[in-house]
C-alpha cells in the first residue's frame, strides 16, 4: 500500500484552534487515509510576512511531493485569488497574497494555477473561511492524486510583496529582526552566506540591535555565560541574537522589524 | 486494509497538555492502529457550555462513524455518569453533564448507554482522571469494533442544562455572545437561519453589543476598513461581531454572555 | 503490514512551535510511515527537571517498544553527550543532562550508548538544534529497525542531577511542589505510596504549603465546595493540592519548589 503524501497546515488561527480541527475533518472526510502535520498555527494574526518566513524555514525539511496548505488570509471573501503552486516538486495551496513569496524568491514555481473550479470545493462555501471550504477539500483531493491542472487556469505570476532588503556594505551589513522564536531569540533576515567571510573574533566584530550591542560571532548559546547577549548563526541559517538562558525579546523589549547592524574590521 | 474510525479529542486540559498525551498513550496501547485528531484542548477550564458549542460547531465536519471523546468534567469522581451516545451515526463519549446537549438539541441520540462495565476500562481507575482511565480505553475498544451496547445499560435521557434562548420579536432579535474565537471575534448564539429574512442594508439594520453598535450585515471582514466594528454571518453559521484586522474582544472588553441585539426596519 | 513503533516528542520549544514541525519533517522524510505523538512542548525553557517529571509521568502510558525523544537541551553544541537508552523495553533519545533521571531512578536502563556515529544524522548538523539534526533522524532510523548498538559506543552511566529528597519522619512527611498542571493544581513530589498508611480524616491530618493549610486527604475535587483548598492523591500518583474549580497556583501565588508538609496524629 503506498502512502498518500503528507499534508501540512500553517495558519494564523492560534495554537489549538478548533478551526484547524474543522479543516482536518474536511480533509479526512474526503481522504480517510490522509496524513496531516501541523506546521504551526501561531503565525501572528494576518501577518503574511511571518507566515512566509515560516514556510521558507520549515517546508524544506519535508519530502518533495508534500502538500503545504497556508491560511493567513486577511482578504478572505474579497477578489484576492486562491492559488496552487508547484515549487521544487511540492505543492503549495494559499491565498495569493505573498505567503509564498519567500520560497518563490529562492525557486521559481514550475506551475501556478488559480483555484476557480468549485467542483473540488465543499458544496457550500462560506465567505469567511476559505481554508476550510476551499483549500482543505482541494488538499484532500490532491492527496488522492487529482491533477493540479484541473483546479483552474494557469496564473502567470504570484502577487509580490515588498521585503526590506539586507544591505551589504564594506565592513558592514544591515538587516532587521524578522521573527522572535519561542525562546525569545531574535532571528534576523541576515543569511549565514552573507557572513561567511566576516571575522568571528570578539575584537573584530560587533553586532548591534536597537541600543544593544554584542561582540563576536559564536557557534552556540553555551559559549557565553548566562544572561549574556550573544550573536550566532541560528539553526535556520540566519544571524540570531540571544541572551543565554533568557528571553532576549522580553528582556530587551525588541520586536520584529528592529534594525540589526553587523560591523567588522 | 480498512482504516479504523477517527477518534477526536476535546478537553479543557489546556493546549499541549501532557494529560492529553497520557490519553493518547492509553488509546494507542490498546489499538496501535488508532487514528487520533485533536479538536481542541483549550475549552476554558470546566466550562461545559463552551465545550458543547465547540462540539456542535466542529464535529459535523467529521465523517459519520467517528468517535468523539469529550473531557470537560468538573464532577469527576462523583456520582455523575459517564455515557456513550450514538448521534447521527457517530459515537460520543463524555460525562453526562450537558457537554452533548447542543448537539442533542439538533438530533436526538439513537442510543445512550451508561459506562458501567469496568472490563473495558484501565485495570486501575483514578478518582480524578476518568478521561484517561475510562473514556480513552473505551474509545480505543470502540475503534476496534466493540459494540456500544456492551459498555453498560441503556439510559433514557441525557442530563439537560439550561441554555439562554434567543428571543425573536417583530423587527428585533436578542441573543448573546457565546464564544470568542482566536481572532477575538465575538461569536453569538443567533443562527443565520433567524436572520435569513432581515435586511442587510446599513440604513435598515443595527446590531448592538453592550454599549457598542454597528450598522448593516456584511458578508466578509474586508468589506469594511480596518478598525471598523462590523456584523456578519460567521463561518460557523452564527451572527458574529468583528473589528476588521483587530481583536474585538480585547478592544471592547467584551466576554461571553454579553447580550447582543439586532434591530431592523 | 506491521506498524512502526510510535515516536513521541517532548521539548521545551513551546506549544505549536514550528521547530517541532521541522523535527517531524526530518522524521517523515526518512520514514514516511512514521507515527508521531506530541507528549508536550510546553516544558518550561531549559527546565530539565520539569521535563524529567513529565517523562516519568506520561511515558508509562505508552507501549513498550515506543521511541521517546526528549529535547530540553541548554548545553546544545557543547561537549554534553547525546544518548540513546533502552529502559523497560522502550527507547529514549535525549541529551545526557538528567532528562532521563527520574525514569532511571525507577528502572535501570539495560543499554546506554552515546550518539557518535554521524552516518545516522542529517548530513549537515547545526550547532544549535541537535533535536532536529541528530535526534530526529536517529529516531526515524530506529523506527525503521536500526539497531541501537550501531549508534555509538556504550556508556556506563547517565549523568545524574540532584533531586530534593522527600523526608519521612514519624507523623510527618516533607516534600515540595514539583509542577503546576494546566488547571493550576499543585503537584508535589510526595508519592501516594508514602501516604498509604496515614489517616485521611480531616481531624487527624493537615497539609501545609507555604502559609496555606488544609485538613484531610480527599479522593476527588468535588468532595469539597468551590473555592476550597484541598489535598488529594492526583491522577499521577502523587499528593496534589487544588482549589476546587479554581487555579490554586495563581490564587495562592505558589510556584514549583515551594515546600509541602503533611502532618498527622
Amino acid at each position: 500500500m503506498s502512502l498518500p503524501p503528507l499534508i501540512t497546515l500553517l495558519t494564523d488561527f492560534g495554537a489549538d484552534s478548533p478551526y484547524v480541527a474543522a479543516m482536518k475533518g474536511v480533509i479526512y472526510s474526503l481522504n480517510p487515509a490522509a496524513r496531516l502535520v501541523d506546521l504551526t498555527h501561531s503565525v501572528p494574526p494576518q501577518d503574511v510576512r511571518a507566515g512566509a518566513w515560516t514556510w521558507e524555514e520549515i517546508t524544506p525539511f519535508f519530502s518533495r511531493g508534500s502538500i503545504h496548505v497556508g491560511v493567513v488570509d486577511p482578504g478572505v471573501g474579497t477578489s484576492r485569488r486562491l492559488i496552487c503552486a508547484v515549487l521544487d516538486g511540492s505543492i503549495f495551496l494559499a491565498p495569493d497574497n505573498g505567503l509564498l513569496s519567500r520560497l518563490a524568491r529562492r525557486t521559481a514555481p514550475t506551475t501556478i494555477v488559480a483555484l476557480t473550479e468549485p467542483e473540488y470545493w465543499l458544496p457550500q462555501v462560506s465567505r469567511t473561511f476559505h481554508g476550510r471550504d476551499v483549500l482543505a477539500p482541494v488538499a484532500a483531493r490532491l492527496s488522492l492524486g487529482l491533477d493540479v491542472g484541473l483546479l483552474g487556469p494557469p496564473v502567470e505570476r504570484l502577487v509580490e510583496i515588498s521585503w526590506p532588503e539586507v544591505l551589504v556594505m564594506p565592513g558592514k551589513i544591515q538587516g532587521a529582526v524578522r521573527s522572535i522564536d519561542s525562546f525569545g531569540n531574535l532571528v534576523t533576515d541576515i543569511p549565514a552566506a552573507k557572513l561567511a567571510d566576516v571575522p568571528t573574533d570578539p575584537e573584530r566584530i560587533r553586532v548591534r540591535c536597537d541600543e544593544h550591542e554584542t561582540q563576536g560571532l559564536f557557534k552556540t548559546y553555551a559559549e557565553q555565560p548566562p544572561m549574556t547577549l550573544l550573536a550566532l548563526i541560528g539553526s535556520s541559517g540566519y544571524l540570531e541574537l540571544a541572551i543565554v538562558e533568557e528571553n532576549a525579546s522580553m528582556m530587551l523589549g525588541i520586536r520584529t522589524g528592529t534594525p540589526v547592524t553587523v560591523e567588522w574590521t
